[in-house]
């Protein structure tokens, strides 16, 4: 038996681990444990059909005092599409399984349900099925979804190649600084930035519609979505592609109005989580038609740098300081242990 | 906002209320909330897709110290995989979200990802994906699972017609004698029954085989799998199905052997969850065909009552004392106050 009261490994290894320890060989399955998503491949089906899963709990991922009940089930939902966008593939369908424990009245479920379902059915997913539990103490939201691929085309973590321009839709940081505001709990303010910022961390926005058009452009070499923060995610994405990555600090579309509450845009942009924008990257001879032929209506995009030779490094450049590595310091769910001289932070709350 | 301290209402109240609540238009959905999974009908597909999702929560469904995490993970998977059985449908992946308190040891994660892959492979279904979370205290888990049916052919909760007759596989009572023993503290016994008890409820076999052998034989006309116990599941087959149900006391596949360690088998085969054999409906006029063709390789079916027209009502025949009301005392999550006069439990362990 293990009991050891000691922290598992962090999550990327683990999940390195368990991917090498269950190789999966199957006819209907195109792509399994280690992207955004897995993708199947019914028997005589026109489309790839794609399946993702994301469990958010309590005092790790959010705190009921914090938000509604439809808040949160509008959050739960859009957090899982997330991870389809990332594949370029259209929502479909959806379940849920929720824990909650004796204080939670009726009334919160009805109206976590009505938030997720809103949501979900304006993006096209559907709620079909799920489990109620009890639990002693906490909420635990386990959502898994599925969504439907347009053509068959479907943008990877591992398609990058060096020399490939990297970008990022939206703004990063921008639900970070929303935390902090919960935080200090200044949450009643009138001004147009703190209010933005606090709904970019309620209800962030999964860029559906933008990552099925990436991948209908064929343009695009390889995608993932931002949820763990900049620094977390980019190491991942060089990672399944076997790149490296160098980006460039003067580019990033920062959310520059929280300097004024004391925030570190340019710090929150690179290790807050929670943006759930998407990171891509564009064969250099591409980039110039992507970047033409990319609709207005969709959020804007940033090159913020390029992927390298340099496998298993990235970095960033300041103008006037140079060239520093680029080190992890987003979300990580466990890292509870101090690491390369850094405490990094175990919850998220 | 809503933080009464009150219990919601029950599970199938609430159940029901979602349903009605959230109703689903799709030309992929073939059925959506209500039965043990949904079914999703891909565009150009052979076969159907069901999909199921459950969560295992600590101290509600298990208990660390009574189960070795490859146990916990060969018992998560399996509890899934049953929902698919009901349907008759044939596994093919899941995926697992798995909450983790920091004194949960790697070592811990990886045995329980051991079960839970070594018993979903043996049964055809295979890991896919994730995702990894802290959590303040307990172990949570939620498992999705994707099966794909046999020439289209599901069962659903709702065939059963008045006059049907009612069977189920296998013995009904024997994890919850199993349970019994666990609490009691008595594990260590080297009688024959009391492992066998033991192993059920900690090793349950879903019918996957049986499910699917029933589905593609045409002759049953409802199905579903007994987690909650007969009293808590039949009148839901009943209620899905629009009849009610009569059963025969001494038709009841109990486990006999309990008795010695002070058990009422009859009474766990009624109320007792966790058998994860399978409750079905077969008209009279093929139930003599049915007996006759069923491989005798597959658990051993019995023959235990019937569909009624006596809507919303189940009834129990006991020889010398007629027909009693068949009142549900399984388990139910959201049962924690007492109710009919008598106090349900609110935990299974």
């Amino acid at each position: 038996m293990h009991r050891k009261p000691t922290y598992p490994a962090s999550e990327n290894k683990l999940i390195r681990q368990l991917q090498a320890r269950y190789p999966v060989e199957s006819r209907f399955l195109q792509k399994g444990i280690g992207d955004d998503a897995a993708i199947i491949r019914p028997d005589g089906a026109k489309e790839y059909w794609v399946l993702t899963t994301d469990m958010l709990v309590e005092e790790i991922d959010f705190r009921r005092e914090w938000t509604t009940p439809r808040q949160l089930g509008r959050k739960s939902i859009s957090v899982n599409l997330s991870d389809l966008a990332a594949m370029g593939a259209r929502p479909r369908f959806f379940t849920v399984s929720l824990a909650i424990p004796p204080d939670v009245s009726e009334g919160w479920i009805l109206g976590f349900h009505d938030g997720m379902t809103e949501k979900g059915d304006t993006l096209g997913a559907h709620l079909i099925g799920g489990d109620l539990s009890r639990s002693v103490k906490h909420i635990v939201i386990s959502i898994s979804a599925v969504g439907e691929t347009l053509n068959r085309k479907v943008l990877y973590r591992s398609g990058g190649r060096p020399g490939d321009l990297l970008y990022v839709t939206g703004i990063l940081g921008r639900s970070a600084a929303g935390l902090m505001l919960l935080q200090a709990g200044d949450t009643r303010s009138r001004s147009r930035s703190k209010k933005e910022a606090l709904q970019a961390h309620h209800q962030p926005e999964p860029r559906c519609e933008t990552g099925l058009w990436l991948a209908q452009s064929g343009l695009v070499s390889c995608m993932m979505d931002l949820s763990d923060g900049l620094s977390m995610d980019l190491p991942r994405l060089c990672d399944a592609s076997g790149t490296g990555a160098e980006i460039r600090m003067s580019a990033l579309p920062v959310f520059a109005e929280s300097a004024s509450w004391g925030c570190d845009p340019v710090d929150r942009a690179l290790h807050g989580g929670e943006d759930y924008e998407l990171l891509f990257a564009v064969p250099q001879s591409k980039s110039r038609l992507l970047e033409k032929a990319y609709p207005s209506n969709l959020p804007r995009i940033s090159r913020i740098g390029t992927l390298s030779r340099d496998v298993g490094n990235t970095w960033i450049t300041q103008e006037d300081q140079g060239r520093q590595p680029l080190l992890p310091r987003g979300f990580d769910h466990f890292a509870g242990r101090s690491r390369g001289g850094k405490t990094r932070r175990a919850r998220r709350t």
